[in-house]
């Protein structure tokens, strides 16, 4: 394997050749993760830090089982009870991790950037868990590889719509940037406060109603309404948000007639999706955590393994 | 192993029989514990997911502790740092948890019936670390275990007092359960407030004076005064309350001449129980941690390991 | 092996010998580190519970790291998510976690004297990571360990200057103990009221100025201001204290030609030393990381894997 990224940092770093290693790579783990014996010795030996200076029970979970899976040790780091707490800088904490000589650093941070900044100063793998508004590649990746074992390889022609609060949604921009390069026709739907201003330059189409967002589309992925991270009055009223849209069976009449719903979860049942939605047969809501192990099993192991290109890299 | 229960929610499910497997399984794990390499491989490539929603040292940290020796892969999870703060249901917890096809949850919660919930929606084994004041099933088996070892394996005649906040402790609750069922006299000792109204229908006699509830008593079972969880002017004074029920070494003297003492832990020390009395060789404290460790291999190894009886079950 | 240490409390028990073969140890494991597979079979199938009461991020990590590149299965046990939160005392909690049989307890604490505490109740090798303002042995040895790769193993007639705040550093106390017993000349620099009063006592020389402490020093170690400890009122004013006492390189310019420069972090940059200083390279800062896993791998190793020598012990 000749994987040729130091890091993840977003999806935009991926040519479509990249994309297709990653997405085959995980397809050979995913049956690891069916058997009775749920681990195989790839990793032994390797080290991975979780670094988590926000909370986060899915992605750091999927990263822990997926690294102990490929039997690396893992190392959780939460903001709570470490040195972030005594003052200690970003560059501080994570020079120290590297002096500790890790295999790759997992990590999750409130500032957009934060791990470009720090993949710049470590020599080990940084993986993107989830950097502000900015990116959340293993999410785009995962979803990506939950839409193509229902679809198949190819998506060139199909119509994904994203619903909801996109301007703060790092999940909404790497999937908007990795769907879009596959061919996929993006539609964005949320009301005004809740898009960028920069929604149209994304490459994206642009609804502010539900129903001609839904027309025809093949998928619906919901976001998160991140309540905890809008500033005060920035946040629409939730119930006339839930009433306008609300993804609702009724609602996706229009839609294509296998239409398949996604959610990057945690979901607010009624908000952004109605309850009976979500645990449908069209919801591929806990399919994307499946994948989730198995893409993030990939990631670490194209990353922690990869040959030095040198030169041609 | 033909294990016929997927979960293990509380003592009552059990029969006589099942008792009897959890206590020999417990003992051949137990020695693995004195050995210099504490491990065997028998759950390797297992994924145990602890999931914590009140804080806990002790039996978390058992389970870890168990689960590793068995070779199990374990994933801690506790309310602080994950999901439960961004407003997510228990139900979208646990099934994210589940399609991260872990083999066994294990889960305490405050809510009475949380484990049941869960236990309905996943197709993995659930175990009730204790939900609310319902039950505490391990608790109750490794009581028994530290009493077996010292009794030997027929209780029947054997005279138990329960001493304490009965009214709000799902060890004493999972403890008359199994203790009535295998042939022990239970009595139950308490101020009337911190009794529950059906204490009588619960198969053991009351007590409302420590004198006569420890008259030939062979063991007294100690409840922890749950400080944390009565509501304001539910609680008995401190020191009224130990002045008239703490146990002390004095207190004891009409009991049977080798009575043995418990605690589930942590302990108030000059409130449930006197210090002198705690440390005491008659004290089977620090016995039951070391039976926790093995009774909870011994769970962990059934339940994840059991073969499937089909209809029989 | 015959290491003659049940616990590690500070480095004042131990004799030069001991110090050889801490050394001599740490140096052996420091090569697994930079291996692909930084895992060897050592202490499988040990317990170590990672008991820290106050929060840490290198410490921990470290000691964690340490364990399982020996294959060891580390616990960890936080303040809170503890008993400690319901008001058990540490003499409980360690009799319990005791019971669970680990092989070591590596603790912080808050309080001076609490690692000793423990060992004296606990059959299992305790490490001290740290007491109140008592002692940090594994800090002091790893920086030990970080200036023998630089100036051999002889340190006889070396002049270290120990800067900051004295009096609350337990960093400070270990490294003054280990560094006079080999012969090292230790100066100690400090405005008055972060100096203890027993500054004289401990063998060092005490300078109020730092131009004088500097002067053909050989090496300094920065200490932290520990912020979060001084009772208010206490703390220098932060800019006052970084314009007498900030190391900087210009302030260097009487030290030896090749002089070093520590800090056990968390940094403070712009306060005790300054920021170009802290990267430069003459800084041994992260060596100090590096060396801190190896040392702490010496030490589980020595403690876990001991044997018991009888009376002449």
């Amino acid at each position: 394997m000749n994987w040729p990224h130091k890091d993840l940092l977003d999806v935009s770093q991926l040519s479509r050749e990249d994309v297709d290693v990653v997405m085959r790579t995980a397809a050979s783990f995913r049956e690891i993760n069916a058997r009775p014996v749920k681990k195989v010795p790839t990793l032994k030996g390797k080290s991975v830090v979780l670094f988590f200076a926000e909370p986060s029970t899915r992605t750091k979970t999927s990263f822990d089982i997926a690294g102990k899976r490929l039997s690396a040790d893992t190392f959780g780091l939460a903001k709570s009870g470490s040195s972030l707490q005594k003052g200690e800088t970003l560059k501080d904490t994570v020079l120290t991790l590297q002096a500790m000589n890790p295999d790759a650093i997992v990590m999750r941070h409130s500032s957009s950037g934060a791990a470009d900044f720090v993949a710049r100063r470590v020599s080990c793998a940084v993986i993107n868990a989830g950097d502000g508004w900015h990116a959340h590649p293993t999410q785009a990746l995962l979803d990506l590889f939950t839409l193509r074992e229902v679809w198949g390889d190819d998506l060139v022609g199909k119509t994904v719509t994203i619903l909801g609060d996109v301007a703060h949604s790092r999940v909404a921009r790497s999937n908007i940037r990795l769907l879009t390069m596959l061919g996929v026709t993006v539609r964005l739907c949320a009301p005004r406060t809740l898009l960028p201003k920069d929604a149209r330059a994304l490459g994206a189409k642009v609804f502010h109603e539900l129903e001609p967002a839904l027309d025809s589309a093949d998928a619906v992925m919901c976001l998160r309404l991140q309540l905890e991270r809008q500033e005060a009055g920035l946040l629409p009223d939730l119930r006339e948000y839930a009433r306008r849209f609300c993804l609702t069976k009724a609602r996706l009449k229009n839609a294509a007639p296998d239409v398949k719903v996604l959610h990057p979860g945690p979901i607010n049942r009624g908000v952004e999706i109605a309850s009976d939605l979500a645990d449908a047969g069209n919801s591929l809501i806990l399919d994307q955590v499946a994948s989730g192990v198995a893409v993030r099993m990939a990631i670490l192991y194209l990353h922690i393994t990869r040959k030095e290109k040198g030169e041609t890299a």
